[in-house]
């Protein structure tokens, strides 16, 4: 399989994971999205929406990171990143959603961009913008680990959930997001990330990581 | 069952077609999103988040509509909502997730509103940035729909991409978007609205819908 991706790309790096924790090789090939490399007509190609990541499979081109995600458990389930039971495997994805829906898509690069071409956004607003929506998000997250998180954001054993928390919260130290109001996901992040399947999946770790890169 | 929901809110319209589709009989309570109804402490105790939708079944409350649909598909999976093989399953969540992920909460009511507060947007600007994401979106999706679609927006069958689609047809005319560079969006969506458990799902069919509520 064939990984398209960015090493700094919170979707990218949930996808890595997954990929590392099912013990699945891959390539990598990155789409520098600072210089706009995933907007390329070779890439639309590839996938129409022209955003990161894609997974390149033998038979096929998957796109979108939950769609990737729900592929990878379907196809090689050992080790399972979802419950046993409808119940929890509902809380899981209500988990990775609240990331994969309502933090992630409203902080990424083109929004960002846009506030500040369109709107006249400045750094501070940007910050505030930033700020407010992993705040919420984190809000709501920190109370569903309360309620069903132990070792791990749900129960003793890695999920997607752990696939999404821990890139944004990778993405809320980048962007100097104060966490000490959430405790519970720094331990969740902290103990998922100590996993040498996860930690290779790093953005530094990786081959197209740029060590000059500024925070932004 | 329960839905907790509001008639026009397009992540709830979701939760409705699907169970409908499935057959399943559910009462439907109502939040306000006008007038933050669903900011109070009361809705909190059952949603941390304070969105809508959120299911309550016998044991549980269910949040997040991608959750809540993943776990009416494996609950109640007559009639499906998925393809049967993994790849294909693959396509149309990732066609939903063009929707749930990169359109939908993009232009949702909290966060159009920050812009007119934060940034000082305009009805204009508010209107540009919704065309932005929907177009970009919908350009996706129009590819996607060229190459799996038939019928439906992914082969001859209902399925979860067809759930999302139509709620954000039906918020892209709300807002007047022009539509006419995606006819096949167009027909999927036409097509799909004409089968009766989704007509029955209809913003306007629900009993809190509100015929003096103004276009915006």
């Amino acid at each position: 399989m064939t990984l398209h991706g960015y090493w700094r790309s919170t979707t990218s790096y949930r996808v890595r994971i997954a990929l590392n924790l099912k013990g699945i090789r891959y390539d990598q090939v990155t789409h520098d999205l600072r210089s706009g490399a995933h907007r390329s007509d070779d890439y639309r190609r590839l996938n129409p929406q022209r955003l990161v990541p894609a997974l390149e499979t033998e038979t096929s081109v998957l796109v979108q990171s939950p769609a990737i995600i729900e592929w990878l458990e379907e196809t090689h389930p050992a080790p399972p990143l979802l419950p046993a039971d409808a119940e929890g495997r509902a809380i899981v994805r209500a988990m990775a959603a609240v990331i994969g829906c309502d933090i992630h898509p409203v902080n990424n690069m083109r929004i960002l961009s846009r506030l500040r071409t369109d709107l006249g956004a400045g750094d501070a607003d940007v910050a505030a913008w930033i700020v407010q929506w992993i705040g919420e998000g984190f809000e709501a997250l920190e109370a569903m680990i309360a309620g069903y998180g132990g070792m791990h954001a749900f129960g003793d054993s890695p999920t997607i959930a752990d696939c999404y928390l821990l890139p944004q919260v990778y993405s809320a130290e980048r962007f100097k997001v104060d966490l000490t109001a959430f405790p519970l996901i720094r331990a969740a992040a902290d103990c998922f990330a100590a996993l040498p399947p996860v930690a290779a999946a790093h953005p530094n770790r990786q081959p197209d990581a740029d060590a000059d890169a500024d925070a932004a």
